[in-house]
Parts: structure tokens; C-alpha cells; sequence
């Protein structure tokens, strides 16, 4: 039997694991009325965000099918099969669908779990736990299923169908991220534009200025944050790692083609053996999901609120997958890359190791029961600009782990896949790529625990809302602190992943521009000043970037509170509780302005490269990539640190420390939380799809590039 | 004649120029005892500090020299000659010396002009701003005099008395940053951090917690903040602008060689013809310092205290002496580099251009008379948070304009000195270096108008302390304002000269590590994961180094803090004036903090190109060194530019706006501030040495780190 259709099976497992979980959620309490209303106001909210969402995304997605329709057909004469493929518009479309409809499976279900988790915490911890991670695991396994799916039926299609050789397969097939990439770029920047304009909305409204606590009723935007949570953290979040997901297999399929399919010494030249290690990736990522389900019927707790307890619950089940996967990823390598390939095994286990310690040193710099933030916390003291510079230095300091982690990876996969400077190079890079999909091999259980996160979240501004006693409330905040954590850890899977696959994609750029090869003398030196230039524009892209999306959320947010000013001036009952706010309203303004802010950096990120590369052409490009992905990846950890360290530190003072809540330290941590909030969870996370979008792109317009460019001595 | 006999013909007069500014300072009116006094003070605290400094540094100094001496002997076998020479030790030596001592001179006129340029306002505006100005223009003067005679004398040493070739005299000048770079960056980072803690320390206590104005005599710490104005802004940038100045000049010498000494076809083979030519820069430099003189004569102003005018009259003085230099490029470049080589003036004027553009945009985005700053001072209208993230974004922004420039830049002055990936490439590398010794060709009075601008603020503080009237204070405002302006376009000539020259060096590095060349395969490559690492790592030093320096601002203004507690405990008469502080112990407290933090940060920049080299090799170190340049300079710039417009936006404000002093959004703006004054003058600066030091360091060890690394594969 062919071993492809392992794939396809695989993904039907995952989704069909996902409907289980659905299923678990379903079937538990709705809540009284007052919960079920407040969920399904956030429930509404949530879809009419995404509906929207979508028919702008849909406009863009026309365009750019058009486009790439259209470039497919038109094909120059001497132009290599397999470059700009017609496949390419078709996969374009499957990519983002798919990405999208990952986003709003989950979201559909944290919705529908929010005010369960709420209710499941009034029986016991270990209840709203159960609901809570049911609804992250329907999240984990749509996106393992339908990322498996996606690549998978391409690969069988491109296979059996068109009968393409493994040459063209993988040529094809490098392209293909380029729909997800776009998906999860809007989605992301989108959601993460509207949940921050309305937290940091809300917040500055109703903390500090009518001085009511969080998730009150009484403020009309809180509901807009609630269904922040679902589009940002959950849509966005689930549009993000599907691409991560999907990239990561996508270039490690395309690279082994490069690593055992040419001219290596005593490869076979039979098509099938190819294949059948092409699909390596394929079926890693497989047994990954496999050992995934396994873990997590381990998750479950005690009645302790304690964190650490907690945390060791969710953390059993990723530490048992991941120890499975270990131990199943070797029978794999040895027996389909063979005894000389079983290096590839090494680069595979230094992806997932490097994984889990990104993970353990973001949690390390972000989490209040380390040193780092506590001494964060304590400059609260001296007010508000102590803290911001402290949480500045903090992130800045912090890259300093996943650059020594990701840069010990890069080498020991390369040379653990037997990688070198003569026949082996191709090996090495190969060995990079698949470190990657190591890397996200366990992505079922990661996410399940990372999107379990805003659901609890969620559930406790239900039970806020909705007057709960406070034992209830107790158990949703310990539930949602560990979610923090949680999110920590995910964010650093997925910026380590980013980097690994980025820069896969850019070495996969090389070969398809030195494949086109021709008159044209690829020389990618430091002294090429045409590099340079490109390394320093690309350098400055995420800064740019990431500028553009924190005045977004500035921008978004302005709108929510004049929104909320109009609310308490005409309606004067509201802070009484005598009237009803119009959260609908808030929604509204909320969706339109993230989504017209959203606009502009996507656009950024889709056509910087291809205005780049007609003027500077492919070194310029290569370089462009380079400074792009590199500069990203610093920027990210540190925004995303920063943010995690300084909305923990508030945290850490509002349970009492440094003054407590009220105090001028809580004060100065809440100016530092709200700096934060842009800077974690929207143009961070937005930076990791940027450097891989940047690669995409930059590959399917590489033969435009390298035919048309105007700087060339 | 030899031309080389212009060289130190053009120091004396530069050197003599200053003399005569400093007689004119000398010359103005000491002002009245009070005013001298507290001039007294501050020249003592200043004084001690630097003493200090010297002892610290010197013992690092001492160590480095020998390393280098041992290094220069125990030469093993097969290495060729001019790599670590025997003069590196002593030029190391002499660059240290000179660089401290320019910063040392420039410091001592300083802090003798402050007071008479208060009392000199008394009279009119026009006579304070001469005075100031003077001041400025020593500190220029001595910079371009020093390091005219420290680069024409080596080179005049190395040809007559060593009689060595040219090829020999290029390899061991490019060595000869070390010593200026590694002086610079302690005084850079020692004093911005001195100024910086004292800054905050003083504002923390004084104007937030006690509520009395800046420069209060009451407080303890304004002496200690009036100091570090002249250890930090003058004598910490003399040091730094002496070794952009000197570094620029001799990687354009070294880079000459390789230009027009070897290969190239019609190249004369004469080494007097190629000395000629490798002189190039230093006359530029001569006459670039000629016209700087001339521009001085043109810098007066009327009575208004408007600031546009007050620009205007410095404005003048140096456009004059830009445009008078673009005029005297030209013969220069005809008569020795000859008519086919043209084209190098056309890079000359490239660099000029680039660092007037530059400096005009930083100001754009840092002048509160521009539409960024004006945005941000809104923005502190919804409190501390909202004006910390747009200025975090403005600073992010704002890297769009010198990366552009910069980028155009170097294409430019590649291509138009005949630049190309064949014979040409060398001389399109030298064309890129003699762009940056056009950029700071006129640093003489560009540095005179950055220099004036501390002195002027120094001198405010005076009239503040000393009770002067209301209207010496708002002459002395104005001046200190302008200060600000000039500051801001100071550090755009710094950040777009260090990038264009540690691109230099690196290209040097490379061209070393070739020439050593042997069965190495030197490789560049973007695939080659060695040099992936390296540009990974290297990028994360300037992050590691900002959040170091950031910190140790953050413990030495608490050792501030704390001292100033203590005394306003112990000394209850202090704040109604009864008792006098004890300036001087804060002025202790500080500068043994500041010397103390200044270590690790300075010992990172010399270690890292080693130790990272050991391990990864020239690939590596390239990689490195690349990533440290780009990621640097967009940080540098990131935060100059930040920390700029919240200094202004806080000034904005103070003149009435968005609610004037004492306002909400005041304090606001002083959160801005103070969260900006780290960046901008403490990390920002120091960056630009950081990333020129890495370059050099790395040459000097880079026979070591190419025959003793650990990664081969």
C-alpha cells in the first residue's frame, strides 16, 4: 500500500477527535439564562466580526487569485516548468479556506463553551477545566486535521491525478502556503487589532476613568472584549498555526525532494522511492496527531487553584505526546529514509526539544513565579516610567534564549542530517526544515492547551457578568491565569517555527531562483552592497510593521472610547445599572475599524517583495528575506515578552504584592499592562506570519523578479 | 611636495581653530559669584568622574595592550605579513588616548562656558549663543584636529619611518580603529549613563514625588544631572564623534588600497601613485574641515527667540560649509584619483547628501513643529499608556526614512565609482566607504552646533540655580531648545556614518579573511546555515546590549533615588531652603555606579566577536557582524528617534498645550520622557559604537578566529 494515503487517514482522525471533543462540549450545562444570553450576545458579536472579516478577506483573495490565474496561463517561453504552476491559484484558494475555516471552527466552539466552562465551575475545578480544554482540543485537532488534509489530498492530486514527477511536485507545492500565509495574516492582524482596540478601549473607559472593575455589565464595551477574545486569540490564533502548521510540512516536503531526490550519491532515480521520502514530513506529522489524542486524556485536575498544580495537569499531557512522539518518530526515519538517513531522526528530536525549552524560557520571562518578573513588578514602585523601561529591557533581554536555542537547532539539525558543504548541503537544509515539523509535530495537544486559554478567559467574564459567586470566580481566574502561561508557551512554538520555516522557505527562494539559473550569477555575499540593501530594507519591514499595527489598535480603541463616552452621556442610567448599554453598538464600531486598519499592513506584507524585488532583483530579495526574518524574529520575542511579563507583573501586584490593587504600583502596572496588550497579541504574533508571508510571496513571483528587476551593474 | 603633508598641516590648523575658539570663551565674562560657584561645582563633579573613568578604563587598556602585543609577536608560522601587526598595541593606545582626550578638552570648555554663557544671555541672545557656540566649536574642532593628526601621523610613521608598502600600511591601519572605538564606547555608555540616572533620579524625586521644578537648588541631584549633561552629552559624545571621524577616514584608506592598488587594470603599480590615492580621504576630511571653519563665521543670530530663525543662524554655518565642501571635492578628486575615477565624487557628495537628509528627517520625526511629535503630544491626553505606545510606534516608524536613505546611498555611491561584480567591485566598496568620509566631512561645525546644545542647557540650569530674571531664562530656554533640534540631527550623522562604515569594516573583515584565503572556502551564503547562526546571533547583541545599558540606567538612578531620600530625611532644612544639600555625594553615588555598570555592557561588545568567532568561524563571524550593523541600526535609530519626540512632546506641552503644566497629560508626557531619556541618550548612541567595535574587533582577531574555530563541517 501506498504509504500517502497514512496521511488522509490521519486527518480524519484528528477531525474526527475534534467532533468527539465538540460533542463533550455540547453536552454539557448551557447555564441559566443570564449566562446563555451573554453568550450568546458574544456569540453573535463574534460571527458578524468574521462575516465581515471574511468578505473583506474574500475581496483580496479574488484579486490575488486573479492574479496568479493569470500569471499561470501567460507563461514567457524558456520559462522552467513547474514555477509559476496552475495549480498555484487553486491551492491559493484551498489554503486560505481552509486556514479560515480553522479559525472559525474554533471560535465556533469557544463561543459555544464559554458560559459551559462558567457553569461546569460551579461543580468543581476539574469540571471547567474538562470543558474548557475539550473546546482548545476541538481547536488543536481542526487544525491538525485540516492542515494534514490540505497538504495531503495536493500531494495525491499533484501525484496520481496530474502525474506530476516529484521534481514538479515539489516545485508546485512550495507555493502553496502563499493562501494560508494570507488568511492567517488578516486574521490575525484583523482580530488582533479589534480584541486589543477593545480591551485597551474598555479598560481606559471603565478602570480608569469610571473606576468599575473588569467585565462589569455596566460598561458597553466589555462584550466587544469578550468576543475580542474569540476573534483575536481563538479565529486569529487558529488561522496562525494552521499556516505554521501547513508551512512547516509544505517546505520540509519541497526540500527533500532537493535532499534525496537529484544528484546525491546512490539515490535511487525511481520515482516512487522519492516520494515515499517526501512523505516523510507527511507521516511524522501523523504520528505526532496520534500521540497528541493520547495526550490528553492524561489532562485532568485536583481541586487546588494552585498555578503550579495546574499548570502540572496540562503539562503532563504535552510532556507524555511528546515523549511518545519521540520514541514513534524512529521506527519512521530508519525504516522509510533508511539507516543512512536515521541522522534526520536527530534533527526531528532537536526541533521538538528546542520547542519545549523556548517554551519553558518564554514562561521563564513572563511568568510571575520567576525572577524576571517579579523584579518587574517591584519597579512598579517607582511608577509607571521605571516599570516600561524595565519591561522594555525585559523583552529585550529575553531574545536572548530562543536566538541561542533556534541558532543551536539550526546547526545540530544540519549537521545531524548529515548536512556539509559539498553533496550534503542539500541534506542539511532538509534536516533545518524538518526540525521545524518536529517542532509542531505535538500541535494538537500544544494548541489545545494554548486555545483553551481565552475560553476560560471568557468564562470569566461570564461569571463575572452574570453574578456568580465568588468561590466560581475564584476557579475561572485560576483557570485563566493558567492560560496566560499557556499562551506564553504557544506564543514561543509558534515564533520558533516561524524562524525555522522562514528560513527554510528562503533557502527553498535560493534554489528556485539558482534552478532558473541561466545567464544570471546568483552570488548572495556580504559584500554585494545590492544584498546589503536588501537586508537593511527588509531589516526594517517588521519595524515598520509592527508600527503600523500598534496604531491600529491605537486608532481602533480611540473609536470605542468616544463610542463609550457617547453611551454614558446620553443614556445617564447606565453607571446606575438602570440601563441597558448597547454592547451591539461597540461591536460594531469595533469590527469596522479593525478591519479597515487591517488593511494596509497585509497589503505591506503582500507587495514589499514584489516592489523590492523589481528594483533590487533576486540578491536583493535573498537579502530582503533575510533581514526580514531575522529582525522579525527579535522582534517578536520581545514584543511578545515584554507584553506577557508586564500583564503578568499586574497580576502579581493585584494578588496583594507591592500595594495591591488601588495602590500607585497597581496603577503604574496597569500603563504597563496596556503597553503591553498591542505589543503581545497583535503586531508580535502578526510579525511570525509576516517573515514566512514575505518568503511566499517572494517564491511565487520569483521568476517576475528575476526577469524584470531594475538595479543591475 | 608629498600631499600627506596636508594632513597634519590641516590638524594643526583645526587644533589652532579651537584654541582660538576657546580664547574666546575664556575671553567672555565669568558671571557673578553665585554663578561661579555652582560652575565650580559642576567642573569638579565632572572632573572627578572623568578622572575615574580613566583609571577604569586604563586598566581594561592596559590589558587589551598587552593581549595585543603578545599577539603581535608570537606570530605562528605561515601568517602573513600586516595581519596583526606590531603597531596595532600602540595605535590602540593612541586612538584611546586621543579619543578620551577630545572628549576630555571638549568637556573642559564646556563646563567653563556654561556660566558664561548665562551671564553672557544676560546681555542678549545673540552674545549667549556665541558663547555657547564657541564652546561647540572647540569640542568640533579638536575631534577633526585629533583625528587628522592621529590617522596623517600613523600613516606618515608607517610609510617613511617602517617604510612599509601600500598593501602593508592598508592592513594594518584598518586595525587601527580599536583603540577610539573601545574608548568611545566606555565614555559613550559610562557617561550616558551617568547622565541618564542623574537625569531621572533628579526628576523622579524632584518633580514627581516633591513637586519642585527642574533645576531646583533644593535638589541634591541637580548638580549630579548638570554633570552628567557634561560627562554623558559632551565628553561621551567627543569620544564617540572622534571615533566615527577616525573610523570612516581609515576604512576609506584601507578600503583605497583594494580600490586602486592591486589588480585593476591600468593600475599603476608605483606605490607613490598609490599612496596619492589612499590619501583621498584624508584631504577631503582637511578640506571638508577648512569649509567647517569658514561656516562658523556665519552662525550669529538677532533678538528673536523664536526657534525657526534661532535654526535658521546655525542652519546657515553649515550648509554654507557643506555646499563650499561639495565645491572643493571636486578638484580633488579629479587631480588625484584621476578623470576615469570621477565618479567618486559623485559617492562623496552621496555621503554628504545622505547625512543632510537624514538629519532633516530625524528632526521631522522628533520636532514638535512637525505633524509626528505634534500626534504624540495628543496622545498623552488618554494618559501615560496611550502616549508610550504611539511613541514607541513613532520610533519604529521613523527607521523608514534613513533606511531609504541609507540604502539609496550605498547603491549609489557604489555604482557611480564605477562599481561592479567584476574588476569594479572593489572600487565600488571604496566608493561606499569615502561616502561616509563625505558624510562627516564638515564635522567640524556640524559637531560644533550638537556640542553647543548641552553647554546651552548646562548654562539654563545656571540661570535657574542662580535666580537670574525671567528673561535670561527664556533666552536660555530658547538656546537649550535648539540644543535639542541640533541633537537630534547630530545623531542622524552618527547613526547614518556608523552604518556605512561598519559595512566598511565588515567588507574589510571579509577582504581579510580572503587574503588569508588558503583551503578555506570563504562563503557567504545565505544557505549556509553557519552564516544563518551568526546573523541570528549578531542581530541579538545590539537588543542585549540596549537592555543591559537600559538597566543599568534603571540601578544607578535608584542609588540616585535612594541618596536623595536619605538626605532629605537626615537634612529636614533642605526644601525650605534652610539647609544646602550635599551635591557632591550624589555626583559620588553616581559616578561610581555608572563606572560600575559601564563594565559589562563594554566587555560584551569585545568578548562576543571572539567568542562567537571561536566557535563558528569567519562564516559565522561575517553572518554576525552583518546581523549586529542592520539589527543595530534600526534600534539606534528606533530609539534615539522614539526618545527624541517624547522630550519634545513633553516640552510641547509645557508651553500650554493639551492642557499645559501640571496637566494630566503633562504628567504624561513626563512618563514619555522619562522612559525616553535611556533610549536616547544612553543605548541609542552607544549602539553606533557597539556595532563599528564588533567590526573591529573581529579583524584584529581574525587570523585567530579563522585557524582555532569549532564548527567545520
Amino acid at each position: 500500500m501506498d504509504l500517502i494515503w497514512i496521511a488522509p487517514a490521519g486527518a480524519l482522525i484528528a477531525l474526527l477527535f475534534a467532533v468527539y471533543n465538540a460533542y463533550k462540549v455540547k453536552r454539557a450545562d448551557q447555564g441559566n439564562d443570564r449566562v446563555r444570553e451573554l453568550s450568546g450576545i458574544i456569540k453573535q458579536g463574534a460571527n458578524a466580526y468574521l462575516k465581515r472579516q471574511y468578505k473583506t478577506v474574500g475581496i483580496f483573495f479574488a484579486a490575488v487569485f486573479a492574479i496568479l490565474l493569470i500569471l499561470s496561463f501567460v507563461k514567457p517561453s524558456g520559462m522552467p516548468e513547474g514555477l509559476i504552476n496552475v495549480f498555484t491559484p487553486f491551492a491559493f484558494l484551498t489554503g486560505g479556506i481552509f486556514s479560515g475555516l480553522s479559525g472559525f471552527l474554533g471560535m465556533k466552539i469557544a463561543t459555544a463553551a464559554n458560559g459551559r466552562t462558567a457553569t461546569a465551575a460551579q461543580n468543581s475545578l476539574n469540571k471547567g477545566l474538562r470543558v474548557a480544554f475539550s473546546a482548545g482540543s476541538v481547536m488543536g485537532f481542526v487544525v491538525v486535521g485540516l492542515g494534514l488534509l490540505d497538504t495531503s489530498l495536493w500531494f495525491i492530486l499533484l501525484k496520481y491525478a496530474f502525474k506530476l514527477d516529484p521534481a514538479a511536485l515539489s516545485g508546485a507545492m512550495i507555493t502553496f502556503g502563499i493562501g494560508a500565509s494570507t488568511m492567517a495574516l488578516f486574521a490575525r492582524v484583523g482580530g488582533g487589532i479589534f480584541t486589543k482596540a477593545a480591551d485597551v478601549g474598555a479598560d481606559l473607559v471603565g478602570k480608569v476613568e469610571v473606576g468599575i472593575p473588569e467585565d462589569d455589565p455596566r460598561n458597553p464595551a466589555t462584550i466587544a472584549d469578550n468576543v475580542g477574545d474569540n476573534v483575536g486569540d481563538v479565529a486569529g490564533m487558529g488561522a496562525d498555526l494552521y499556516e505554521s502548521y501547513v508551512g512547516s510540512i509544505i517546505s520540509a516536503v519541497a526540500l527533500a525532494f532537493g535532499a534525496f531526490g537529484t544528484v546525491q550519491e546512490g539515490a535511487s532515480t525511481d520515482g516512487n522511492v522519492i516520494f515515499g521520502k517526501m512523505m516523510v514530513p507527511l507521516i511524522l506529522a501523523v504520528v505526532g496527531m496520534i500521540c497528541s489524542v493520547i495526550g490528553t486524556f492524561f489532562v485532568r485536575c485536583g481541586t487546588s487553584t494552585e498555578q503550579k498544580k495546574l499548570l502540572g495537569s496540562l503539562r503532563r499531557g504535552t510532556y507524555i505526546a511528546a515523549g511518545l512522539f519521540a520514541v514513534c518518530a524512529f521506527p519512521i526515519v530508519y525504516f522509510i529514509l533508511g539507516k543512512e538517513n536515521i541522522g534526520v531522526y536527530g534533527a526531528v528530536i532537536s526541533g521538538l526539544l528546542a520547542g519545549v525549552l523556548i517554551g519553558y524560557f518564554t514562561e521563564y520571562f513572563t511568568s510571575d513565579t520567576y525572577k524576571p518578573t517579579k523584579k518587574l513588578a517591584k519597579s512598579s514602585e517607582t511608577g509607571p516610567a521605571t516599570i516600561i523601561i524595565s519591561g522594555l529591557s525585559l523583552g529585550m533581554r529575553s531574545v536572548v534564549a530562543p536566538v541561542v536555542i533556534i541558532s543551536v537547532s539550526i546547526i545540530a539539525s544540519f549537521m545531524l542530517s548529515g548536512g556539509n558543504f559539498g553533496d550534503g548541503m542539500n541534506r542539511g537544509l532538509f534536516g533545518i526544515a524538518i526540525s521545524a515539523v518536529g517542532m509542531l509535530s505535538t500541535l494538537g495537544i500544544t494548541l489545545a492547551t494554548d486555545a483553551y486559554g481565552p475560553v476560560a478567559d471568557n468564562a470569566g467574564g461570564i461569571a463575572q457578568m452574570a453574578g456568580m459567586e465568588e468561590e466560581v470566580r475564584d476557579r475561572t481566574d485560576a483557570l485563566d491565569s493558567l492560560g496566560n502561561t499557556t499562551a506564553a508557551t504557544g506564543k514561543g512554538f509558534a515564533i520558533g517555527s516561524a524562524a525555522l520555516t522562514a528560513l527554510s522557505l528562503i533557502v527553498a527562494f535560493t534554489q528556485r531562483i539558482n534552478m532558473m539559473g541561466g545567464d544570471f550569477k546568483f552570488r548572495i555575499d556580504i559584500t554585494n552592497p545590492v544584498t546589503l540593501v536588501g537586508i537593511i530594507l527588509g531589516a526594517s519591514l517588521p519595524f515598520i510593521f509592527a508600527a503600523m499595527t500598534m496604531d491600529s489598535v491605537g486608532v481602533s480603541a480611540q473609536s470605542i472610547i468616544g463610542e463609550v463616552h457617547r453611551q454614558f452621556k446620553e443614556k445617564t442610567g447606565i453607571l446606575d445599572g438602570k440601563e441597558k448599554p448597547d454592547y451591539a453598538k461597540c461591536v460594531d464600531i469595533c469590527t469596522k475599524s479593525s478591519l479597515r486598519q487591517m488593511i494596509m499592513p497585509s497589503v505591506l506584507a503582500v507587495l514589499a517583495p514584489v516592489v523590492i524585488g523589481l528594483i533590487l532583483g533576486p540578491n536583493g530579495i535573498t537579502g530582503m528575506l533575510c533581514g526580514a526574518t531575522i529582525a522579525g524574529f527579535m522582534l517578536a520575542v520581545f514584543m511578545s515578552n515584554a507584553g506577557g511579563a508586564w500583564d503578568n507583573a499586574k497580576k502579581y501586584i493585584e494578588r496583594g504584592n507591592h500595594g495591591g490593587k488601588g495602590s500607585d504600583a497597581h496603577k503604574a502596572g496597569v500603563v504597563g499592562d496596556t503597553v503591553g496588550d498591542p505589543l503581545k497579541d497583535t503586531s508580535g504574533p502578526a510579525i511570525n506570519i509576516l517573515i514566512k508571508l514575505l518568503s511566499i510571496v517572494s517564491i511565487v513571483f520569483a521568476y517576475i523578479i528575476m526577469n524584470y528587476y531594475l538595479i543591475k551593474f
